[in-house]
């Protein structure tokens, strides 16, 4: 017993120190898209790229496999969900996979995502595709090259997908697409046939930055998080980054001629970090203080950003802050119509700023293009013909631009191909994971209204967050809430939502 | 001559990746000093630690040695002020002295740094000196280790000075201060003596901090700072760090009851930012497009700070600026009154805002306790009543709390002891540049009056910063000036200064 036992402390403390590295890298991006100088972009792919190889390296050594064997023969692992068995099996599956792919294709891919970025930041201002083309083309041969490399049996977006989503794949994506599709369409439909229409406009009006951002940080610390040990700044493209204990960082962006923009990707990004900062901080850098995936994370965001902070409760005790924050642009509106605003289902250009509805279409249709792309069926040069093509089929609209349409999102210029279906697959779990709390909790309305949002978050901790990588995605939302995930309990909630239009 | 070649260059890659990894470790510093959370200085430490271990275990492995060792002794090193031998000089120089300290003593330093510093400001805040104390007492006997490791002659002192003014010792820094000390106790006291005042409370009136940030932004970028390649934030105590090409930033901190602390600061700051940004970036990472040492660096930021920043051309163009930026709060004063008071010559408790003539003083006191303490005559538990002797001795006064006190600067927090003589050699260098820049350029007083700082920002690129490493401090100077460095030019301009006292 005594030899797996020193290997399994070698293995934590040498997996603790590749995870410092990686949380080095984490800063490099933040910083990258927080503060870089547009002059300094260059050095910081060199920086970014060096440390990726050297974690890469680190992280594939055959001492890895040594330390890992030692255990994983051994009885230390006989308690499937105990930690040494959860720390085993997840470094097991990220190690095979990263054997699979060369350093130099590591390197290659982290440099080219920072200049992408770039690339994909100024193609996005001036809403020119031309300047991203190029870009994307390599990024893309980069990702078949990875995929080839993992290796896979039916089709290559699996080897992607399972990056992000352990155990998942087109197929299964394609199937809860599948039970959504049609539902949703119908329901969008029948709203926009309805004749109560939410009043968007109270949302465009002037709203001051600085009160915008002062709410948005009251909202964030009201939910639960901790700004001692994290922050709030501004990029293109909201995000979280989770660096490390007592270090999550959320971003956002703000309009001053939308509310909803800003404030919601707050509460969203704030889902994002209180999973984070929920994980046991005593397994840092271990899978078993890890996020589990980002489905996972996105029903935390999701979560909160739109079963809570979009509903009528939350409402009840912030409706009054923000009238009180922008009393003079608010001064004709009232609670109801306020609620419907930030309700308002129909089809839009952008995915960020999508309603709870349309937003799985989006998705699905940056899915579809995507396994397109890898499969070659869709050339780089026909992605904003396609992408106008399936905005027209599945929502209606036509982007009037580039910038609009296929350089709205981040994603793909930072080589997060594969990556777009853990939104919906994050969308279902949050429903389900939703309609168990309020089975498990009895008073959780009541306190929202009252501005306690602690029942529920302690219920996340204990049910999801404590968690960190024990359980697969899908073994998770069994265990928590008894059932298959599905997609009944997301279409439930939409179908709630669309009674405010009178639909049933 | 294959062979040497092919070292030099592989020393060359190795040492651009080594100083890449240098850069990541100045991204950590840099973040912990403007967002890190406040609960995520413990991660940082680790993170910082490791980082600093793995750069000195990969500078001081024998390929470094072998490579330098094969370049030497071949005919590339022929032409001395040559890239190749100014590259194998500096990284022999710094070889030899980093292969005497063990990669633990390096990290357990970079660690504490980081706790230190948090420690330090948590204790500035509060004005508290003992929970400093025992950070101080760690470091101390740390920097006592790194002098033991590295070796000296005559004084443990020398060791650590060197690492910032290679080649300088505290016997050439007393002979400085014993040739300033005499002349600068007599102005001082002169100026108190005279019946002109500076009318010093106009800087404390009020001036918004948003129009502060707007007009220090203006004048950095006017004297040559390029803000594409470069930042502006806000941290506890200003810095400056070039981090790579590309990526220069600046900190400075605002108080509304002060013009000056911001604005020089900036100055200052810009000062350093000009010479990283004049670095030739062809050899980024590299001895030779690195600068020379803190002294000179210092002679560039308090140059712009002091020599241009305080004269009388430079407000020619600044002043109604500053003007028209604080219309109400500067209504009833003229440029001559806005002169004096920005030059205002008598005793103060803060260093970074001492007048140009007092500053030198403050350094000494400095210098004599660290000098006290390495040889063990100072305790930790004494410093603060040493310090507040000194400033008794040496201003006249007496700091109130130790906020004023020894815990105003962030140096020995972060293990910068035998740092602060390399101010008052910034001093003595500025003051001899700026009289042989006045020399070689018969219009500079009219260019700066018409807000046209190039001629001079060209001369120094050409004579200074472009040579990077090329020659060591005095020898720079010497070869730029014609002189050996001495306290004349800067006795001189400060005659000057006192002038404006009727003092002669």
């Amino acid at each position: 017993m005594a030899e797996p036992k020193l290997a399994y402390d070698r293995l934590v403390s040498t997996l603790k120190e590749i995870s410092l590295l990686g949380s080095i890298g984490a800063l490099l991006e933040w910083d990258e898209q927080t503060h870089l100088p547009e002059k300094g972009f260059e050095h910081r792919a060199n920086q970014s790229s060096m440390l990726a190889k050297m974690r890469h390296d680190w992280f594939t050594s055959a001492v890895i496999d040594d330390l890992l064997a030692e255990v994983e023969s051994s009885s230390l692992v006989q308690d499937v969900h105990g930690d040494v068995a959860v720390n085993v099996r997840e470094t097991r599956r990220a190690y095979d996979r990263a054997r699979k792919i060369p350093g130099s294709l590591v390197e290659e891919m982290s440099r080219t995502a920072v200049m992408s970025q770039q690339a994909w930041a100024e193609a996005r201002k001036k809403s020119d595709y031309k300047l991203f083309a190029p870009w994307l083309d390599k990024t893309l041969g980069l990702k078949k090259q990875e995929a080839q490399c993992v290796g896979y049996e039916r089709n290559p977006y699996d080897a992607l997908l399972d990056e992000f989503e352990p155990g998942e794949t087109a197929d299964g994506v394609r199937k809860v697409f599948a039970e959504l599709r049609g539902p949703l369409v119908e329901l969008v439909g029948k709203v926009a046939a309805s004749s109560v229409k939410a009043p968007v406009e109270i949302l465009r009006r002037s709203y001051p930055l600085a009160a915008q951002e002062k709410l948005g940080r009251e909202a964030s610390a009201a939910i639960g998080f901790d700004f001692q040990g994290g922050r709030l700044d501004v990029s293109v493209h909201p995000f979280c980054s989770g660096m490390g204990p007592g270090d999550t960082r959320l971003t956002t962006r703000y309009d001053e001629h939308s509310f909803d923009n800003s404030f919601f990707s707050v509460l969203h990004e704030t889902g994002h970090g209180l999973y984070e900062q929920g994980l046991d901080p005593k397994y840092a850098g271990l899978p078993r203080g890890d996020a589990i995936s980002l489905g996972i994370h996105e029903s935390q965001s999701r979560l909160w950003e739109n079963f809570v902070g979009r509903g009528k409760p939350f409402w009840k005790h912030f409706f009054p802050k923000v009238k009180s924050a922008f009393a003079q642009t608010l001064a004709d509106v009232n609670e109801d119509a306020w609620f419907l605003a930030i309700n308002d289902i129909g089809p839009s250009f952008i995915r960020t700023e999508a309603d709870e509805a349309t937003y799985n279409l989006h998705v699905l249709l940056r899915f579809e293009l995507e396994e397109a792309m890898l499969k070659g069926d869709l050339s780089i040069a026909d992605v904003p013909g396609a992408w106008n093509e399936k905005m027209k089929a599945y929502l209606g609209l036509t982007p009037p631009d580039a910038a609009r349409g296929c350089l709205q999102d981040i994603h793909w210029s930072g080589g997060a191909i594969g990556y777009f279906p853990t939104y919906t697959l994050g969308n279902l779990y949050a429903a389900q994971f939703f309609e168990k709390a309020h089975e498990d909790l009895a008073n959780l309305d009541d306190s929202f209204a009252k501005g306690d949002f602690s029942p529920l978050l302690d219920w996340l901790r204990e049910n999801i967050h404590r968690w960190g990588k024990t359980f697969r995605p899908r073994e998770l939302v069994k265990r928590v809430t008894g059932k298959e995930p599905s997609a009944e309990p997301l279409l439930r909630h939409l179908r709630a939502k669309a009674a405010l239009y009178g639909v049933r």
